[in-house]
């Protein structure tokens, strides 16, 4: 719904290059620096859960989407839309969260605002950061740069911040604990960085999961992609949760995952350093990238069948990033 | 209540000494370029006015603070928050104004979010944009730079953007038109700024008005401030619809004023700078700053007695900026 908001009204009005592009940050230069900024409103619901919270969530998740264009992280400013009446408690509570990842981040928050709506014109808070980053690799990965014969690599288990927070939402007691993949990407990022590998495509694992991140990937590089089945890591958990509620775990959210597209020579070097950090154990390769059906992601099933694998259609998950 | 809620909760946490100075914008240095950041979120109700709406407000707004700096204006990014069933027609509109805002000031859109609540969770649109700008001028005016002696100069009359929002609100109607001052005041700022003179401050009049700004200034830099009340401009239609609401026209939100702290003997050439632009026309020397009661604003008052200008407490007017 939203992709197709984007798609009828934003882009046609909005006359930037940079929107049409469609990265998860954009960049621009300015004075000799090359700077890459993103932005994002987190609207989750509840604003707690396992593994995280939308403090700690909204500095992550704006300063991964910098990390996927191998931007070091400079700064941040962040916007809170609080409802009247929310507790000042948990409020800083949430403030804390976000201050801690910034710590972790190595990053400052430079500029802030508050604004206060009345009771029933918000739902607790809502929290916009945007980042500023400095590129400093001289081709940075970008959304139309995959060839085919290049490699996916996924960096660990997937799906598994949706369905905690959606389980948290539901009331569904699993045996087994699900948490949040919530995440800082910069060291990980920056040690792929390190590695002065041709990086073609980083995005991380949003809003629409795996299978959304490889649709518009395939769209914007005009170019097919196919994975198997059973190669994408997925724990038990999120399996049970998923069939529990008839969900695709390949659409949701993730806020610690992303996917790398790297020529296939380069592949194992990507995966090692992936695997070498802690965040990265599971990486595996999922697939390649073809010349055949352009824009279009299919699916070597785990019974031997084939098929497209769509993007998220209609709000399957809504409000958990 | 805000100013409360940010010294009471947000400063505490948030170790930055940027969001400590309490500057319009933030400024940073990266690989030689010296860079200003804002960001604001826009909560106003109702979403149109007379003379603007969210859009373009939301555009000039973000760009106004970083033209406090003395910044040359890059480029913004906007996140909208949308209530579910918000009318696609009248989003349209928002955007196309905020589109047209943009070109009008010279810069682009490059980075965008969208999130849709649910209904209840929200009030329509939210829109929250951060800005990015080059600071040029070697010791850029900041909050803190006040000095006794120095003159005070108010760009134009004051209180119309809250009088006009406010009045369609409650459904007054007066026999005047009432339109917002909402601008950009790029042009007027540029046109400052090569004067080459050394400009102490800048501060856009928004929440809170005139009173609340110097009151900022005085607290920032440590010293007093003294302003005459008829040398404060305003229209009648400011002056009647605040009797009627029993409200202080120094305290209501302007969005395309300002004041203006520098040197006595550099006034008058600033003065000018600013009248000969179209957004200036109606600028006045209002007081002066001096040396005693440090961090108090007081007024002359028409009827000779002298008496101390409060920042705004409570929440006079929500939702107007």
């Amino acid at each position: 719904m939203t992709a197709q908001l984007i798609e009828s009204v934003f882009l046609p009005n909005f006359n930037s290059s940079a929107l049409h592009a469609m990265e998860d940050a954009a960049d621009f230069k300015v004075a000799g620096a090359h700077l890459a900024i993103s932005t994002d409103s987190y609207v989750i619901k509840p604003l707690l859960f396992d593994g995280g919270d939308i403090g700690s969530l909204s500095v992550y998740g704006t300063i991964n989407d910098l990390c996927m264009r191998l931007a070091q992280p400079l700064c941040l400013s962040a916007a809170f839309i609080l409802e009247e009446g929310f507790p000042l408690k948990e409020l800083e509570v949430i403030i804390q969260s976000a201050q801690n990842a910034c710590l972790e981040a190595g990053v400052e928050i430079v500029a802030a605002d508050t604004k206060v709506v009345n009771k029933g014109a918000g739902d607790g808070v809502y929290i916009t950061t945007t980042g500023i980053g400095l590129i400093t690799v001289e081709h940075p990965p970008s959304a139309s740069r995959a060839q085919p014969g290049d490699a996916i690599i996924v960096s660990g288990d997937v799906g598994r911040h949706g369905m905690s927070i959606l389980c948290r939402r539901e009331g569904i007691e699993l045996e087994t604990d699900l948490k949040s993949d919530s995440a800082c990407l910069k060291e990980i990022t920056q040690q792929i960085a390190a590695l002065d590998a041709d990086v073609h495509c980083l995005r991380d694992l949003t809003r629409g999961g795996l299978s959304s991140a490889l649709n518009e990937l395939a769209e914007s590089s005009s170019v097919g992609i196919e994975i198997g089945e059973h190669d994408v890591p997925l724990v038990p958990a999120v399996k049970a949760s998923c069939e529990l509620l008839g969900l695709d775990p390949l659409h949701v959210a993730c806020e610690g995952r992303f996917v790398a597209i790297v020529s296939e020579n380069e592949s194992i070097a990507v995966l090692e350093a992936m695997r070498a950090n802690e965040l990265g154990q599971g990486a595996a390769i999922i697939g390649k990238v073809v010349a055949e059906h352009k824009g279009i992601v299919v699916m070597q099933s785990t019974v031997g069948g084939r098929r497209i694998l769509d993007k998220l259609s209609g709000d399957q998950l809504p409000r958990i990033c």
